[in-house]
């Protein structure tokens, strides 16, 4: 890992030629970086536990200014019970995880001698953008490496001391393996940003981490395809024939056992058969919590007729439009599934939304018909995450349409090639009719 | 399919909308529009030749002007034999592929009663911007409604009576299916395209057919993602122990069985023991060929002295980034395998590259390497193509290095989306640690 003092453009040369590179290496090559950089870590605590210190100490000083957030200054710190483990086990998980590349996906004999393959590889050179917090710049060099990519890593400058301490050690480390120093790189000011979202013949995709904000910016200003998610407008539709435990369990859980994460319920959206009888004990549970209830105008005079002691707000039609991040739940109240399904597929952001119902056909129609990554039928929205879906680890969960859903773990940072592989075959003798050669076109995977 | 003269919000807001009906249809239903299709054009063949023939007149008369080319003129042809009943048929080959809908790539029990699935989904509105020959509408508007997309069609202005017809065909058709009417929508018009352009939150996916100018437009104008290749420059790196009578059939091949294609050969790299032996006699082969060759210093002093009778001229450093499309070669020679490998992917399209050699160490290294869609050895660059590869039909051939790469068929038209069926399980009570219930994830599929 090189910490850039060149140019982007050198930089962004440098991680491509590095990616020809690693995109060649044996999985026991990439392995064996993953090792040396665990131990290289562990070697340098102190000096990066100290380095974190001094991040920490300026955390706490805005923070008594009031120019940076508590909760910021609690993810800074590498020090907290369990953090520094964590990071090294995280790094030995990916390694552990299967080797991605490489992985045949579909193999065609196209005439006698002529077999095409198609396998997967890297995608190339990504650039990742990502937050403060600094365990996850080893997270990511362990995820590009086992992935055969070479990465751009830019961290959120609170962590500036950390990231490059620890990008220190992963550079010395790399330097007594196969994968080329280029292959992950480091910068650390911000105002490279611009230049390095112009290398498009350069950078295969961009993967920001971080708020809505930086996702609009980033996706505003680059060719490059950039994968993520900008919005967690994740909704639940209560249908009337729902087990009324399991509906209160699910959307408490959904709403409050994590508030800001995007994979947190934003909107309720209720069949009216439901109003008087499912709602109001949920409604009731989520207050206790200390949810804020924003309700349209049926449902909230169903809950001051059946739940008065519940307190209501009347919501806005923006409130239908916005990821609060905090206990806040807007309530709408829908005719039919039909109902629901148009108003989470025009107002959702398609990331995660579900269907509380003990009706099957019900709930498969939700979820054939809702357009998002997770339609889910009784079960918590905030399960949308790669670690519980078995990934081993994530670098995001995309709303894209294309390449990857969702969750986005190893797969989703390859691409494929085909191989064909012949014996001097020319197009010109293919084809049908006289004289033409037919193709055998017989599946072997 | 209706022709829009709503504006371009209306029509990609239709589309959405259509696209949200058209992912939840059945097989069948998708199967069923293209059998009436294919019936309905069947039985208007004489409306639409005569609108074809009004195309023609136009056409032969801007030509007759100097401001078509005669190559364009016979590409707008649909009277021509074979072409209306290969057109035809095709709806029918569409029909016949598998259905790429709702297949499961993924299935995980993440705990008793809670499993999760991962399952092929449209990706939702096509945007595809294609060229002048009238008979692709129909192919293209059978892929989307076998895909379960929704499409929006811009066809080249020459064929504006012809797509007309067509799809006032195909519309009438569609009204007697479960496809929704907004499903396939053509606009006629050149400027609405940068309004188009800009409806990201409703249009998926751009697909431009046409060329390398048309296609640069479109990913320097719009946040959607673009699926295509703006170059196809191939290249075939000759090694010293390829079989000489093998490397002249597969480079002749490569060159001149349809030099404006994309995967037609553009840069010959020949390993420099190779330039006395190998060359010559396939230099005089492209020569008879008609092929101009421009070489570098060592290979034209080669040819001058071991084919004295082939016209060479020197090569410009341009002449290794330019895609000829024509009966033009340029000749590099190169001293190993990784210099050449070190050429390609600096100064190729990433498109389709080939190693002509006996050595199978050689191939693979060369395959591997190489960052291209498509890496072969010892066949002709020409294969790159959805049908000689058995997709059945392709929408276009893809440089990209997210989503889909080479040849894209009804594979590359999908996504995936997650599915989650559950019993009220929340995601508070997961994790590792005292008290916390660990996930099984259990892999079935």
């Amino acid at each position: 890992m090189s910490l850039t003092n060149a140019s982007p453009l050198d930089a962004a040369q440098a991680a491509k030629s590095a990616s020809h590179v690693l995109a060649t290496l044996s999985a026991e090559a990439r392995n064996e970086a993953l090792t040396t950089i665990h131990a290289g870590l562990a070697a340098a605590r102190d000096d990066i536990l100290a380095a974190n210190a001094r991040d920490l100490e300026l955390a706490r000083q805005a923070a008594a200014d009031g120019t940076l957030s508590q909760s910021l200054v609690s993810r800074l710190d590498l020090g907290k019970t369990g953090k520094w483990e964590d990071m090294l086990r995280g790094i030995l998980d990916v390694r552990g995880l299967d080797d991605p590349v490489g992985r045949a996906t579909l193999r065609t004999r196209l005439d006698d001698g002529l077999e095409l393959e198609r396998v997967t590889c890297p995608i190339g050179v990504l650039l990742i953008i990502f937050e403060a917090r600094p365990e996850v710049i080893a997270n990511i060099a362990a995820l590009a490496i086992k992935s055969g990519n070479a990465a751009i890593l830019k961290g959120g400058k609170e962590s500036t001391e950390s990231f490059v301490a620890i990008s220190r050690v992963i550079s010395a480390a790399l330097e007594r393996t196969q994968v080329p120093n280029g292959a992950i790189q480091l910068v650390t000011t911000r105002d490279v940003i611009p230049q390095l979202l112009g290398l498009d013949r350069h950078i295969d995709l961009v993967i920001p981490r971080g708020g809505n904000e930086l996702v609009r910016y980033i996706k505003n200003n680059t060719r490059i395809p950039v994968l993520g998610h900008a919005d967690g407008l994740c909704a639940i539709y209560l249908e009337q024939s729902a087990d009324p435990t399991t509906a209160a369990e699910v959307i408490v859980d959904s709403k409050t056992s994590y508030p800001a994460a995007c994979n947190s319920l934003e909107t309720l959206l209720v069949h009216d058969a439901a109003l008087a009888t499912l709602l109001p004990p949920i409604a009731a549970a989520l207050a206790a919590k200390g949810v804020e209830l924003r309700c349209d105008e049926a449902s909230r005079a169903a809950l001051q007729q059946h739940a008065p002691a519940v307190p209501t707000l009347a919501a806005t039609a923006d409130d239908f439009a916005t990821e609060f991040l905090a206990l806040t739940l807007a309530i709408k109240t829908v005719p039919s599934l039909a109902a629901a399904v148009a108003h989470i597929n025009a107002h959702g952001s398609h990331h995660t939304d579900c269907i509380l119902t003990s009706s099957a056909a019900q709930a498969e129609q939700f979820m054939a018909a809702v357009d998002s990554a997770g339609t889910y039928w009784n079960a918590s929205t905030r399960f949308a995450d790669g670690m519980r879906y078995g990934f081993g680890t994530e670098v995001g969960i995309s709303t894209n349409k294309i390449h990857s859903r969702g969750p986005v773990g190893l797969e989703g940072l390859m691409i494929y090639k085909y191989k064909l592989r012949g014996h001097g075959q020319v197009s010109a003798v293919y084809g049908e009719g006289e004289g033409k050669r037919p193709f055998l076109h017989q599946r072997l995977l």
